[in-house]
């Protein structure tokens, strides 16, 4: 696909985000962050599901208390989410927060951003700034309509001319380590804005679908969105976010990953939909060999396998499964096929195939 | 976004695909086509969750058979899927398919593509042709292998010589009344294919990525790669394929479409994802408004409401409120604010809160 747009790099503590470092997957918890144990407990089960990076909402003085003990326990880098008050981002920096997410544009003026800049520069801890479509301030929103703007194009432009403004402020201070997000709940806008705005600068790109809604909607509309983006080059780090628990914005960043080949989906497990041709229990099997798979890498497992098909019948089967380690599929009446690197294991009953593929499988596990 | 791709127009019955018709949404039966009342039954039940153009398995000729009552019943045009055998093509001809699917190079040389093109220019209906990654043929991918392209790469230009070539085949007896799938189980290589194919042809396009698998990995790889390619203004018509029931590849493509802005969300539910600024139920909250406008949907009702907001706290709450026909919000603690047309109604506990609103939603359908 395109090549990876060239971005400035940063670090959250030991992670790297742009500058050609793998792409990230965020969550936030939605503890109270004034609760540390539970903060980390969540935080915990965020990164043993494939979290990369965390954020919480600091809204206040005892929030920022809480974070030592959250920032020095935490196993993945900890984003501080700060908004309107400058002393919880310099209480903060102090807790040792691997990074803040603040917008200096509603902080209360240039000598406060001074101070948050200076500190986080001190302590060598990375800003993310951003636009989000909600926020964006009323009296631009009615300028660009005054010039004959439509409500999609003023929120484009509006989060590009918002984003650039909120880094402006800061590299008034001579401070450029910094992310940026620029986010809409529709996705079109999110995607132009974020395209415009890596075409102007360098920065590394957060990539998010906000508001997107529940699993149903949200899933569609944040993979559309960001992996749009991350088809394009674009994306530097990328975080899901659903009306939902953060474990199933997590599994949903990685999918994302994984479906735009960005990392490595192992095994890939590929199966046919179903249709008139279909005489064997292909939902049934698909769900057991994923369940299998999920098991065995969930207990910490290697599987040696790159790529599992399970398919129907045989007009799409043996090809596919000519490309897969293992593979089964339909044969005639509701027997299957079973497949290893391309060759013909057997041809056998049902559940007997399924048996023999889950022993393959297994052989394949250390 | 971009402008979509102007391709030529085919005509399913009373359903256009291309030349900027709306993009269309497919699924495929997967009961027996040789019972042709419970394939009805099938095809009702997905036209009512939306489909606008059913695939059926042709295997064999007493599907061809059903085929004239389920055509001649269907709500919605039927395509009928044949592989290899010529005669069964000839017959659902007959037998009033409104399209057929079939790969003029694999039905045994030019006479009988030349019986099957004059039968489908007769009757009107066109013909989809298409590649699939694991049906390219085994010389073509050893020719390319040898010519030093990686698998990915000879996927690609399999997939764009394949379909071309099941083109040539038909245009060579003067029918152009295609349409065109290239699919792959790799969303990158399925994405590349179609765009280098929309390139050199104005036919309209299918888009799916194959094998996708289970919904949980599947939603993600088909939103992303037909995500993508709409957004790029790439595709007529849609079929997302899930090892599931074929429902749920209906209601994720009409949700891809109204993630790319292609198809209206009426209404719109935008959501917050959960964070530690949160004390409200805000994922059951956002579950209950969905439902409420649901259950309004399936039963007829029209809404009149563009966009709902339900937001988790004060930070993007009234701005994206402020976009929004009706919102919901948390305020202090675990009351809620109710918005309309981005003016404050009332600051409620929780359950009252959601009764005024769902009372607002109500007012608004008919």
């Amino acid at each position: 696909m395109s090549r990876r747009r060239q971005s400035r790099q940063i670090k959250l503590n030991n992670v790297a985000v742009g500058g050609g470092a793998p792409v990230t997957v965020q969550s936030m918890t939605n503890t109270d962050t004034r609760a540390a144990a539970a903060t980390l407990k969540q935080i915990n089960e965020l990164a043993a599901s494939g979290c990369d990076i965390i954020r919480c909402a600091v809204p206040d003085e005892a929030a920022v208390s809480s974070m030592k003990e959250i920032c020095a326990e935490s196993p993945i880098p900890v984003i501080a989410d700060i908004h309107f008050d400058y002393r919880l981002a310099l209480g903060v920096i102090s807790s040792g927060a691997h990074a803040i997410r603040l917008n200096p544009g509603n902080i209360g003026g240039p000598e406060r951003v001074r101070q948050v800049a200076e500190a986080a520069g001190e302590s060598g801890i990375p800003i993310r700034v951003g636009a989000n479509a909600g926020s964006i301030s009323k009296s631009l929103l009615s300028e660009l309509r005054t010039d004959g703007m439509n409500t999609h194009d003023s929120i484009v432009e509006g989060l590009v001319r918002s984003a650039l403004e909120q880094c402006r402020l800061l590299e008034d201070f001579g401070f450029k380590d910094i992310k940026v997000a620029l986010k809409a709940s529709e996705v079109t806008a999110t995607v132009e804005a974020c395209r415009r705005f890596a075409a102007e600068t360098d920065y590394p790109l957060h990539l998010g679908v906000t508001e997107a809604g529940t699993p149903a909607r949200g899933i569609v509309k944040s993979s559309v969105g960001i992996g749009a983006l991350l088809l394009d080059g674009i994306g530097d780090t990328i975080r899901v976010s659903l009306t939902a628990d953060p474990v199933e914005e997590v599994l949903c960043g990685i999918r994302i990953l994984e479906a735009c080949g960005l990392r490595e989906a192992r095994p890939e497990i590929v199966s046919c939909p179903t249709c008139g041709r279909t005489e064997i229990e292909l939902i049934a099997l698909a769900e057991r060999v994923e369940k299998i798979v999920n098991t065995l890498k969930a207990s910490g497992k290697i599987l040696e396998l790159n790529k599992i098909a399970v398919m129907g019948c045989v007009v799409n089967g043996p090809g596919e499964a000519r490309d897969a380690d293992l593979g089964i599929a339909g044969a005639s009446g509701d027997k299957v096929a079973i497949f290893k690197y391309g060759k013909t294991v057997g041809v056998f009953p049902q559940e007997e195939g399924f048996e023999r593929l889950k022993a393959e499988i297994l052989s394949f596990s250390h």
